[in-house]
């Protein structure tokens, strides 16, 4: 085996051609048996084996830095830098993560997660170098997809002016996570597919040479021209006519082809795109055939390339899907935006039915939002569907284009809450507090299957900005009995009692439901109500909570800080001084990788750790009060006899 | 006098030729009497007079719908479409605003404010007259600064793929309101530049028709080629690579070409670019000259250009200017980062001194924000100089990117509070709520001038994620005074009494001071305490007012939902139940344009507001008591007696 020689980032260097030829073989094999194991991204990782071998071979890590873009595609480096043992644990609580983190390895030069960064980042990087008189190279591997997000442009756009060396790798595989979308997609196959330029080019120089007619004056003329000769024949010209050199484009599955090209890119005192044509799921044919399917994968069989566990019940991005699909159909003006996930977010179904409703915008979280806006403006109820933590980079454009004008845009917020093995960038834990600060938003969270679909058909027929946010994962089928009609910020009595009374919302009705399962079987008394809306909070139904219970205990799945709870507690305080209110919350940190079990019970807001919460604060104090008083009474009583 | 013959969008169709002229001249004269005597934006509006005025003529609205990014460009456009009486309250309270707004007319397609909007907004419009089966024109009107914007770009790459009409006027005056920065500028300055294309290519067709050894067959192959000859000859490849059609440039100061180019422009079926070169400030020669000191301005004499009220205080940007400079000096590490703003950030005075640590990313905060938290994982200590309204557009990039790896970025958010005849999209209202709900951020607020000295050369030094929030305008000099060293989140107590604590974070410390002052003339004990860290509060401070206070009153400006208060009035209720709190905020609602003072009054943030508010709630009620009390007591001893 050569990959039991690559201990550390210079062990590729001592490797010769044949074996580096075997190694990628052998990095295939390793990563496709320890993916269909455990699960992780696969087919993003299978495109840039050679790739990250010839970027091995061309710079020093950890002296030189690479930001690798998202970071999913990261796995090879990972290898390489020294890290094979830890693919055991991928992306397991307390496991190596499955992106890049400068904690884990020198050469993690910046962690990423979020699309279309690295430009930004490396060239800050590179900025950092030249102030510092350092002497060291930057590369940002960045992928097609991830060029179609607006902050990768704005980075372009400065990249241009760096007068020293700065190196971008364009690792274009005509996909992000689904097939790539818009102009910058067109252009880049149009040079993908150019082959004739090359030939053009050899027949122009010859036969403009061989004019005595035209002779030097023409071409002189050509070359003196701003753009020159370049512009009619070689690729690329975008971005020279941004002021970045071009090269390419390159096999990206020839290590050799792609050393030359890194050799000739390290020369150049500015910046840098160096164009590599690589195949996402490259070596494995289900992958290759369909890589989207195998973006991300749960553990499969190697062989068929099925999922090893089948899925049974309906997740909530299904449902979502379905009754989107339904509500389109009686209503024409319905339409749906995209962010380049229309397999994710359970769009793809819609894109089939509808495609004149469909906008898949490409990784441009900043326009689905805003041309959403102008379509509600021009008369139409579209649909956002995102992730929760993607919907942060549209957070300016919900507040600034949607709610000012209090558009009737509905934002689909998906993997809301903890996502798990994707870890701190992919936690959709922050939407409530970013969502609930901006005026004229209304967020609501289903409890279970059903009420997503009757919260769906209320925030389409709503009218103005609104969210509906729901988990990853399979949909929850319990409480189906309660299904009281949606009234915009209302909540749902569930179980009412007095004492004590939980006041869940989203996901964490259900773990209310086993919390007050619990402490009924213990003797207590407990009521358990549904909040449905984040914002506006249902007052009625607090008031009648705090007139027959002494402890109000509101759960979320949201950091504390900007989240419902405080809210609610801030009501109470005005209002109920009386009442006591314990916030079950996430705390105020990042939440890494893990399996969702694990890390609820961790951030303490699973059924076991809210009861020892509650225990801890107050029940155990009451009952400890009522057992005095009890003792005290039979001690009175028994001193009248 | 024809404009007053304009009362709404049809009547200039009315006009001729020489007529029109004279209305460029009189709008001009118009937007300079009132612009002088009123303040408001002016160099921008200059600029496009004969564009809007071609605009008009070209299409009908309000049925063809006119996008404006960032908007301030459209008082012309107010005019034309009747509402010349409005402009003698431009931006004050309860007057028009500066903006486009739809409340304010069926001309105003799409409201605008913040940067590089437009074309999404405008795409939005056009798709959603293709859903409905609609028949009008949409244009967007885009500055060459906007287009530094990414989401400009990611509008650009789905306007690439309509497939009906869609029109972007790109109003290229070479500036943002400052200079323009990057490779798109350098790319259009080419063009502007470029006389010498159209002749190379009259040159280039005659004399490749000349020759009959080429003849047909390279002609016929370069234009085969999918860029063909074009790629050479004409400018805007880079657009026309992406997939829109380009015409231009066209001289923006002459309707006849203007019109001209509307017209080809009309008949096109999917997105194209009207390149238009106009010059900021024309017509008026101080801001021709100087179109950056010109684009927003307080009233001014028009013969000199200089403002009728002389400047006397430092502002707080002023401030913040003096002391990065300083620390600068000495610190080598320190760089400063700002999107197209070095002069409303006070940065010109450090991009002066140290041009080799500035970095002017254009209108790009997204990649200001990630590209210093690059910086400072190559071990700079960058400042990022921004809006606060403006950093809501790096929200994702201050979380996923700066604060996940907890890296050491100031955050110097200024125009941080109430902002004044800006309006809704300017307001800095919301920071507290989306800093705070970031892990491992810090935000601090000075109380006045030598607080922000101070919170400066403690942010540079902190080693972690920390905002310094300042408002617009001069910085508050009272408090002298009070100037206790900085420790991470801790306050400082000022007057400390008993009975009522008032508890204010930065500009509202002054106020809290006011309401001391007459709440002591009034007879009543009242502490004052300077909250300076909202996040993380301080839990010290809090303890000490909450032993000795009946009430605490909290006082920020910000909306209450996520912001100091209720982070606050949460710690209270855990730990002191008996205490009562009331929160100075801003209420869930946009924030309309206005005199800062005037707003202050009416959100009940003005000191004679808050303690309105107080008596309301309870002072009368424990004075009431209180009395009560007394003469129970009088009573009491009466009876005694």
């Amino acid at each position: 085996m050569i990959l039991e020689l690559i201990n550390g980032p210079e062990d590729i260097k001592k490797l010769d051609k044949q074996e580096l030829d075997i190694l990628s073989q052998e990095i295939r094999d390793f990563l496709l048996e320890k993916i269909s194991n455990i699960g992780g991204h696969l087919a993003s990782n299978l495109g840039v084996v050679e790739l990250t071998i010839a970027i091995y071979l061309a710079f020093d890590l950890p002296k030189d830095k690479v930001v690798w873009d998202v970071g999913h595609q990261s796995y090879t480096h990972k290898i390489l830098s020294g890290r094979k043992a830890a693919f055991n644990e991928l992306r397991q609580f307390g496991g190596m993560s499955g992106f890049p983190k400068r904690e884990e390895s020198p050469c993690d030069a910046f962690n990423t997660g979020h699309s279309s960064t690295s430009i930004s980042a490396g060239l800050g990087l590179a900025q950092a170098r030249d102030v510092l008189g350092q002497d060291h190279y930057v590369v940002s591997v960045i992928g097609d997809g991830a060029l179609t997000g607006g902050m990768a442009y704005e980075a372009l756009n400065n990249a241009a002016r760096m007068e020293r060396n700065f190196i971008i790798i364009l690792n274009d595989n005509n996909m992000s996570i689904s097939e790539n979308v818009g102009g910058m997609s067109a252009y880049l196959s149009g040079i993908r597919t150019g082959a004739g330029y090359l030939d053009l080019k050899k027949y122009v120089t010859n036969v403009l040479s061989r004019i005595p007619v035209v002779g030097d004056s023409l071409i002189e003329k050509i070359s003196r021209t701003k753009n020159g000769i370049k512009q009619l024949l070689i690729p690329g010209m975008l971005f020279e006519n941004m002021g970045i050199t071009y090269l390419g484009p390159v096999d990206g599955h020839n290590v050799k082809a792609l050393s030359r090209a890194l050799r000739e890119a390290k020369k150049l005192d500015h910046t840098v795109l160096v164009h590599v044509i690589t195949k996402k799921g490259k070596g494995y044919a289900p992958a290759e055939k369909n890589p989207s399917r195998f973006h991300g994968v749960e553990p499969f069989d190697i062989l068929t390339g099925e999922p090893k566990k089948a899925k049974k019940n309906p997740s909530y991005t299904d449902v979502f899907s379905k009754t989107i699909c339904r509500l389109a159909k009686t209503d024409k003006k319905i339409v749906a935006v995209t962010a380049a996930m229309p397999d994710g977010t359970g769009l793809k179904r819609f894109s089939q039915k509808y495609p004149d409703r469909f906008f898949d915008v490409g990784i441009a979280e900043q326009h689905a939002v805003t041309s959403a806006a102008g379509m509600a403006a021009g008369g139409l109820k579209p649909v956002v569907a995102v992730y929760s933590s993607f919907l942060q980079r549209g957070f300016d454009q919900v507040l600034h284009d949607v709610c000012i004008q209090n558009l009737p845009v509905v934002f689909a917020v998906d993997r809301a809450g903890l996502v798990g093995s994707d870890g701190e960038t992919h936690q959709g834990i922050f939407d409530y507090s970013f969502l609930s600060a901006i005026p004229n938003m209304s967020v609501f969270a289903p409890k279970n299957l059903w009420e997503l679909i009757d919260g769906m058909e209320y925030a389409m027929s709503y009218g103005g900005p609104i969210a509906v946010r729901y988990p990853r994962g399979e949909a929850y089928q319990g409480l189906k009995e309660f299904r009281a009609p949606i009234r915009h910020g209302k909540g749902e009595m569930i179980y009412e009692e007095k004492d004590i009374a939980l006041l869940a919302v989203g996901s964490m009705v259900s773990t209310g439901e086993h919390v007050r399962q619990k402490l009924k079987a213990e003797g207590w008394n407990c009521t358990l109500a549904n909040g449905r809306f984040i914002k506006p909070f249902d007052q009625e139904l607090v008031d009648r909570l705090a007139k027959n219970h002494w402890l109000i205990v509101t759960m979320e799945e949201n950091v504390l800080q900007g989240g419902y709870g405080l809210a609610i507690t801030n009501y109470i305080h005005e209002h109920y001084p009386q009442v006591k209110v314990i916030n079950i919350a996430l705390p105020d940190s990042y939440v890494e990788h893990g399996n969702v079990s694990l890390l609820r019970k961790g951030l303490g807001i699973d059924s076991d750790s809210v009861i020892w919460r509650m225990k801890k604060e107050y029940l155990d104090l009451e009952r400890q009060n009522a057992e005095w008083k009890k003792s005290q009474r039979q001690s009175m009583e028994e001193s009248k006899e």
